[in-house]
């Protein structure tokens, strides 16, 4: 019988076309998928809990598969990383119930977004944030990212062309962190599931917020449907990080 | 009149050859020559404060030139970093007096060791960090840093090979600090200036000195030099940092 095993993935995203498959693409489910075939000497096929786009990062992501036969939770991360390049790493592994599904079973979802503040790039952060030397109103910032919060039909905070048709989404925190000492602030969004595109159209409209360019009224017009036009920019995949997946709410 | 320049330059080394110009490779001196000579529309030659190696970073590079004409302070570092690839990042520009020399007045320079202490490695901070997940004794670590304190003759902590005769040196300070949040170790090396690959060979015996395969005794040993074979291995390259340059002792 087969082991339903759950793996938590990290991965720095700056090279890679995503998590999920495609064709003629360098992606992260493509090369665990590859490592595990190699181990278990059969195909493998993984569920992740969060499909990230091409560019994004991820300190938590979670995905689960059909294991042939048992290899310890403790030995199976060092067997999979030693066919990993090095940008993929999974960091721990464990059996779950033969029922478990990474994706259907996510309750929420925390992603990071990064900004680094200071004058110049910093070097060793620019591939996991995005430099907005500009001055910006941290608070209101964070006001602008209350509003966000709660159950919303976010259509306008999604990029066009999405196939998906129910866009009410639940968003439980926006918080922004400004981490002085290293010079960077970082958004973090708490949701049930999250619009192709959303988080990254949100923080585009925060930055522009706090550059005082957007006031709170007009990004209450967009997310109740009465202004359009104000979401966005959409802000670049690499400030984006997944930083957890929640299954316990 | 030419002005005497001090630019302050940070780079992730993971990519390039050193900072020392060499024939087909891509060095931070070459590049920065080149963005130089295109924003002054003649040949600029420049003097680093440290010829760091291949895979070394920096984030506090020193280097000098003679402008050929007057650019704001202000304005200098972001016309270079227009011209230069994203891994290199000039933060700041200063006039300096006419006989300023970035090597020749260099007192001291601090360099920065990382040891990332993680069970699997930090993905994000793989490109500036060795991993080291093995139990290490860093209350030892510390003691054996303080040994190389002071003046020695650090002939057994250099790479064989290396031109230089006088192989005497003065560490002013090897301090070890426990970054527990980031799951990093850090040492920092500060001194008169260093032999080749000695730093690396020096952290090298430090992380074998915390792994308990090597006493504090055969330490002092290789340093006053009656015990050979003690030093090293050599730690590689992308754990280590050019931090600071200092001019005023």
């Amino acid at each position: 019988m087969k082991i339903n095993t759950l793996i938590h993935i990290t991965y720095d995203g700056t090279n890679l076309s995503g998590f999920q498959f495609q064709k003629n693409a360098f992606t992260v489910q493509e090369a665990i998928e590859h490592a595990l075939s190699i181990i278990y000497k059969e195909r493998v096929s993984i569920i992740g809990a969060g499909r990230t786009d091409a560019g994004v990062h991820a300190r938590g992501q979670v995905a689960n598969f059909m294991a042939p036969f048992f290899i310890s939770p403790e030995n199976l991360p060092h067997a999979v990383n030693s066919l990993l390049p090095s940008e993929i790493v999974v960091v721990g592994a464990e059996e779950v119930p033969e029922k478990f599904h990474a994706r259907h079973d996510a309750r929420r979802k925390i992603y990071s977004y990064t900004l680094d503040r200071a004058a110049f790039p910093q070097v060793m952060k620019r591939r996991y944030s995005l430099h907005v030397p500009e001055s910006l109103d941290l608070d209101y910032m964070q006001k602008a990212g209350h509003l966000f919060e709660g159950t919303h039909n976010f259509k306008a905070f999604r990029s066009v062309g999405s196939p998906v048709t129910n866009t009410e989404r639940t968003l439980y925190r926006v918080m922004l962190f400004d981490k002085l000492d290293e010079q960077l602030v970082q958004l973090h969004f708490e949701g049930d599931g999250f619009l192709y595109r959303m988080i990254r159209l949100i923080t585009g409209t925060l930055i522009r917020a706090g550059k005082g360019v957007l006031t709170l009224d007009e990004i209450e017009g967009a997310l109740n449907g009465s202004i359009e036009g104000v979401a966005g920019p959409t802000a670049p995949a690499h400030g984006l990080c997944l930083e957890r997946v929640i299954y316990q709410a």
